[in-house]
């Protein structure tokens, strides 16, 4: 597929030329900038993005993280896990170089690349989102250990400084994994306030990567919404979140977000300030969950449906009593309850930051999993799981494999996706994504 | 399966007598409305929703005409088709019974059923948008050729009042549909500012149709945004929805918004103020697209790319000269242009009211149509096409017979899915919808 498909036919005349949000007619000079701007902002925490316009908010790209990791989730997310293709590894950081100044400019709401004022050949840029918002997109790169290893080969000369937390995924107990939705060489997880502004990333970063890299899965996502100050509920019509990392440690918990997430010393320079992505395509059978009693449900979870509270408590955020008994000397929360087996408490104090979104791709055949078995049409709609830790073998991994045998969740979840990728720390100004890791090899 | 899955094990302790949105809790008496209460208001225009904080906003459901139709665009839409399972014409009238009143406390943002205090049962509504506003909601109801006459049986003594509009679709000039996307006995369009809330209210009739009717497709689609007063691009990188019936005739366009879209005496008492809903999945080739060059591109649509300004004009809304010629004495917008073929003056003054939304299902092994026929990953994303017509034998596929022979657009596009659906009048409240059909058959 070249890049000039389509004759020539037509054209000329005047000849726009254009940046994203902003056109400059060449002939008269005059500018008209829309969105990102004189109102545009840095901002990464809560109150600014309540305070600003929220379209407006440029979130940061340079700087020790990267963006999207601890960033105040957005609406939607497009998530992208591509297959290297590349002869040799020169080919390898031409890519990220030139990822890295795309992703930079569109966080900025500008186009990946200036769309140019030549009509006679494509477009820098496929302009779909030319008039919208900066809507905070964030683009996060992570690298899987395809990058290093694959199949048993070194394709890259990389293998040597593969990480020794970017293991192989053990196979979990009940995974259903397609492989077409599992893996990847490289991850790009885009996220933006506007749907559109998300997968233009995307499609910008895969056209970019045109014989270097090509699209293994993708996933697009949504935040469920939840009256401002509340925990928003989750397909399940379970609050979904209320235990998360603390930004501070607090007495509850003596780990903050920042202990949880980000790599120290151990991952060598490259990894520094970076974090493990864990990503699992988690469907549910919302069928079968709308037609189990209440009651059953919040034994499955562990918690109150409609208030929240742990079972046996009263409110939301009261603590879980892991111990506490009924007058028969059963478990108030089930051994199997979701939240028990999930708690740092009962994994060794493990804990991981999740920044899930829900996915809703219609509707498709499946072969149920319990009685009567039934062939048919149901949603596929479920978890967008994403989350991010120092270390997938102390994080999701450790959890996980116990949740995977004992969670009574898992009658109505499967997972039928995954992925691991070492997501490097950010870039300085002027530097591409991992950098380090290349120059040291 | 039954409405009893799940032990119920656990459980007793408090129950929260629930409705979505407010709590009542049975002992307190404790009751907290939130969303739709004092602040919720009916509207349609575009000016109510402006000025009205979004999320509280009531779309009213009883009335002359259903909403959704020419309702202000809700930022997202969950569509689905449902084949009738039902043995008998009562099951159906009962199951249009149920929908409607579910559908109208749904818009009114409450549960579709009461969720109810006792956990030892499935509970009403699968609460996942309890704490949602009603975000604009509406519920559009529509019956396909099935209802009536289904591989040439009469299944529920219906055949006669079947509408000599409700035609099965010819096939057109290279249609791809494939049977799980296209066609349906009811159609059920839900639209809200809010996915989870437009997804909820389809699950939730989903689930009420247990045993009369089952989902045959469903499809998401979101609304692309853009600066206020200016239309929206498509994922295509064009402004799309600039020729659209006006809301009263105009110099240009003798036909209103209304002449275009609602059904008069012609369709029978249940279909007045009715409308058809024509709607095609239409996947684009976003990769060939991008790498078409921009003059081509413009000549395809017959619009200039970055202006929206028809070829040969200056401005987005200057109209289409169609007889315009080039020195060489050519069209100035191409025969084979998007816009030429669609125009009401190629078609003999017909016109038919978009109300289109863009999807995006990541991505899927798709066979290439042109060369090199590659067979690989390719984004499944295009237009989830839904148009208004008063009748589709003189609206859409009077239109698009044509097009689809000519439309130089065609070699980006693929029609993967269709139906046609007869959407009767609104309900007067009390009444179900359709029952004046049910009420003379």
């Amino acid at each position: 597929m070249s890049e000039s498909n389509g004759s020539g036919m037509g054209g000329g005349g005047k000849c726009p030329f254009a940046t994203r949000r902003g056109f400059l007619a060449a002939a008269g000079g005059l500018i008209a900038a829309v969105g990102a701007g004189p109102n545009a902002e840095a901002a990464t925490d809560t109150k600014t993005v309540a305070a600003a316009k929220p379209e407006t908010i440029v979130e940061p790209f340079w700087g020790r993280h990267q963006g999207g990791i601890v960033t105040q989730a957005q609406k939607h997310t497009y998530f992208a896990a591509f297959d290297l293709t590349a002869k040799n590894r020169a080919e390898i950081v031409e890519l990220l170089k030139t990822w890295t100044a795309a992703a930079a400019q569109m966080t900025q709401g500008k186009p990946a690349r200036p769309i140019g004022s030549d009509l006679s050949v494509p477009a820098g840029d496929s302009a779909d989102a030319l008039d919208l918002s900066p809507a905070r997109l964030t683009v996060t790169f992570g690298f899987g250990a395809g990058l290093f290893v694959k199949d048993g080969q070194d394709r890259y000369g990389l293998a040597a400084h593969r990480p020794a937390a970017l293991v192989d995924m053990p196979r979990f107990n009940g995974d259903q994994l397609a492989q077409n939705l599992t893996g990847g060489d490289l991850s790009v997880q885009a996220c933006a306030d506007d749907p559109q502004v998300a997968f233009h990333a995307v499609r910008q970063l895969a056209r970019l990567a045109y014989d270097v890299a090509q699209l293994r899965y993708t996933q697009t996502g949504f935040l469920p919404n939840s009256p401002e100050g509340t925990t928003s509920r989750n397909l399940m019509g379970f609050k979904d979140g209320t235990q998360t990392p603390p930004e501070k440690p607090t007495a509850d918990n003596p780990l903050s977000r920042d202990d949880v997430v980000w790599v120290e010393a151990e991952g060598g320079d490259w990894m520094r300030d970076g974090s493990y992505l864990v990503f699992r395509r988690i469907r549910m059978a919302l069928e079968h969950w709308d037609r189990t009693v209440v009651d059953f449900q919040e034994q499955v979870i562990g918690r109150r449906k409609y208030s929240g509270a742990p079972l046996g408590a009263e409110h939301e955020f009261d603590p879980l009593d892991l111990d506490a008994t009924d007058k028969e000397g059963n478990p108030v929360i089930p051994d199997t309850a979701h939240v028990r087996l999930a708690a740092a408490a009962s994994n060794d104090g493990a804990q991981i930051f999740r920044r899930g979104y829900a996915y809703n791709d219609g509707t498709n055949v499946t072969a149920e999993r319990w009685p009567p078995w039934r062939q048919g049409l149901e949603y596929d709609a479920g978890l967008l799981f994403l989350s991010y830790q120092k270390d997938p073998r102390t994080g999701f991994i450790k959890i996980y494999e116990n949740m995977a045998k004992l969670d009574m969740l898992n009658q109505y979840t499967t997972h039928v996706g995954s992925g691991l990728f070492a997501c490097p720390g950010g870039p300085a100004e002027g530097e591409f994504i991992g950098q380090r890791l290349f120059e040291k090899a």
